[in-house]
């Protein structure tokens, strides 16, 4: 790989003809990831300078950044050729971000055909199975022989995202019946009937308003190299490659992350995010914690004069809620997984329930003992001084431990399940958000604890 | 779909040969999901109740949960012909989880052969890609003519995990020298040669020792079916598909989520985990965390004098406190986020730090005026209150709100890359361990503020 040498010279202001040039035999992947390293206007002046298939290439990966500026930046003429060029989906894609203006424009200076499959796939919101498909795949009637097919396979191969996978529609109402693989194509008998080598089992299929996760779901499933998309009159209006639906996972991990570190999911990279972009994404759901959070100070305003007799009690505050915290998102963060696998169902809640109870109450004991080994120690090494009664004290957080441990172990685990049910996605269960709900109750139990054990003597 | 139906006959008892045949033109994942809702020795009897292909292909699904205990209980015989059958990834991932008595006397049954390929998977460690790949994959000297290698492909179909990247081997040394994807094949004449179809770039190949994650990165960035595993003498020793990355890409979401949450990894579905082993993998790291969170008792005992002069100082440490945590977790998750996808590098953590400051100072401001306003409001609506100097204590609390805020966002955002650099997975950062960091500090700065500001009045 030397596209590190192609870079210095591209900093020295070699011509983009040049460079373009020198780019040579490298994977598309790798000129992206170089384009990517350049200003929108660098990588323009670079697509601009390339012949049109291999520019058409570039603009089709979903990973380059500046498709959209680069459409936008071209002479009307070269957009559109590359727009007619490049995959609908991919198209659909970049025109989603454009402005305004510049789709009407590009839109306009399309072919009849294209603007109808685009305008069509415009239809489907983002994230769905419609918005993922391309409409350039493979279908033949079921009345035609294997070496048909084959022959039609070679012919539109160029124009075809996959044909690793091909439809077989009824010859009359252009319904699909089946799907054969491309290996099991060219293993067929050449003049034997298309169906013969089809798979022995209904087509298995998505709808278009199937959401992406779903989508990942049943490719993963079947281990499909595409899935079909059709609608609800049997008829197939595309597909979802394997590739696209990898791309669509990556992004929604980042999105899940981002939830669960207790944020918005931003949709672009940290470094190119503006700073007041990042702002929004991030001061919605800390203000709406810490206002949440303000009901510590409430709480803690109630127990004032229990706190006022014994300050000691304040000392253990941070730490004996912060447990509470822990537990819950650990216990969050294994339910979320859980749903998003599907090895628990939103019926399997009290099964959950049944289990963190008891890892609730063990935790919360180990925890309870630790913390209780700890007050002793410093009480007899004479490191701090809990005063008179400080074996009760001890005793206290030990069982305040256990049941707040407990508590965040069931409201973690609880939570993603009331998130799902409400038609949330459960990852909005962010570790923060039940380390919030899990400290006012902490508050709560800790103040009872201490009033039941000491109650008499520091209280 | 009536798989449900033939649930119902399960249940009652219908012998499990009747089952198999009504299982009829299940698609194998299906009967997969049918076979994991049963228990294993249930799933055992329909196994052994299967033609031999048909349970080959049941058992080379990764998402068969019982795949080793199946192997392990039926008759040595069966148990074997089934292996041999079976992928060689696959058996070796069965393999690494039987007991050692039944992996010996299951390698003994093997053919010399399956038991070489089998102990050279086995000697790559789990999550590497020499422990992903297959060595069922379709190779041909560079001298083949574009006939012979279609010729060659249909021959053995059946037998090879994928046929759409074939491999183009050097005639003498048998080095990796090109790839020929099958779609390329079908369209090339049939007498011209083999390289005529080839990829233009160098062939993209990965090493055995490389994680899966690096694989999964490769293969997405590519859109590849197929990624070729080659040794360091230049030779291809097998090929990892794009189903086992995505199998892996889901596994490892698994990990990074639990990690994130604050706990070990668990390998098996949250119902099917001991109690004992959930214990364990939750009890280390909340352990850790609680003897780092005692450092906040250490903290606040330092501060024992203040807090006796001005308990109402005490009443926001949770507030303040989780404040911090709750930035620190945001910053956290987009970093971990952001270098997984390789948006950012090492090099790049001055970028982000002189990016968090600004918006950790930004946060910090938002959290502090509406603190400051709760409190003016507690105070003048009488609800609560906080003393002759609730101005100047207000003042204190929205300017620890900006310092902590700004460190929790510095620290977050920092501490991922300094993982990284000691060559831990970022996503051990998880939000509850940055949290026990900024709750340790964010006492010291309270304390600090506070003094700074109430030094003289309630201090």
């Amino acid at each position: 790989m030397n596209l590190s040498k192609i870079n210095e010279d591209a900093m020295a202001g070699t011509a983009s003809h040049a460079l373009v040039g020198r780019l040579g035999h490298e994977h598309v992947a790798d000129i992206v990831e170089f384009l990517n390293a350049k200003t929108a206007q660098e990588a323009t002046d670079v697509v601009a300078a390339m012949p049109l298939p291999w520019a058409i290439e570039v603009l089709d990966q979903p990973q380059f950044h500046d498709a959209c500026e680069v459409i936008e930046a071209l002479p009307q003429e070269k957009a559109v050729a590359l727009l007619e060029g490049m995959s609908a989906d991919r198209v659909v894609d970049v025109l989603r971000w454009v402005d305004n203006e510049a789709r009407a424009r590009l839109r306009n200076g399309m072919t009849p055909e294209t603007r109808v499959a685009i305008d069509h796939l415009l239809t489907f919101p983002e994230g769905t199975a419609g918005s993922l498909m391309t409409t350039e795949f493979v279908s033949v009637p079921s009345d035609w022989t294997v070496q048909q097919t084959l022959d039609h396979v070679r012919a539109v191969e160029g124009s075809r995202e996959t044909i690793y996978a091909i439809y077989v529609l009824d010859p009359v109402t252009r319904r699909l019946i089946n799907t054969v693989t491309l290996r099991r194509l060219i293993s067929g008998a050449p003049d034997a009937n298309i169906t013969t080598v089809a798979q022995p089992y209904a087509p298995i299929t998505v709808s278009p308003t199937l959401s992406r996760e779903e989508v990942a779901r049943t490719i993963s499933k079947y281990d499909f190299l595409a899935v079909p998309v059709v609608d609800t009159t049997g008829h197939i209006i595309g597909i979802v490659t394997v590739d696209d639906v990898i791309d669509a996972m990556i992004e929604e991990q980042t999105e899940d992350v981002q939830r669960m570190g207790g944020m918005e999911a931003i949709d672009e990279p940290y470094l190119d995010i503006s700073f007041l972009q990042m702002i929004k994404k991030r001061a919605g759901w800390l203000c709406v914690l810490f206002l949440s959070e303000m009901l510590t100070t409430s709480a803690m305003q109630v127990f004032s004069d229990e706190l006022e007799k014994a300050i000691v009690l304040a000392l253990f505050i941070p730490l004996v809620m912060s447990s509470g915290g822990n537990s819950g998102s650990q216990a969050t963060s294994l339910i979320i997984r859980a749903l998003a696998l599907r090895d628990v169902t939103l019926r399997d809640w009290w099964r959950v329930a049944l289990r963190e109870l008891p890892t609730g109450i063990v935790l919360g004991s180990i925890l309870g003992v630790i913390g209780i080994i700890r007050i002793a120690v410093w009480q007899e090494a004479g490191i701090f001084d809990y005063g008179e009664y400080w074996r009760l004290l001890a005793v206290t957080i030990g069982a305040a431990l256990i049941g707040i441990v407990t508590f965040g172990s069931m409201a973690g685990s609880l939570l993603p399940f009331a998130l799902k049910r409400l038609g949330f996605d459960p990852a909005t269960a962010s570790a923060p958000f039940i380390a919030t709900l899990v400290d006012v109750t902490g508050i709560v139990i800790y103040f009872s604890v201490a009033w039941l054990f000491l109650h008499g003597t520091i209280l």
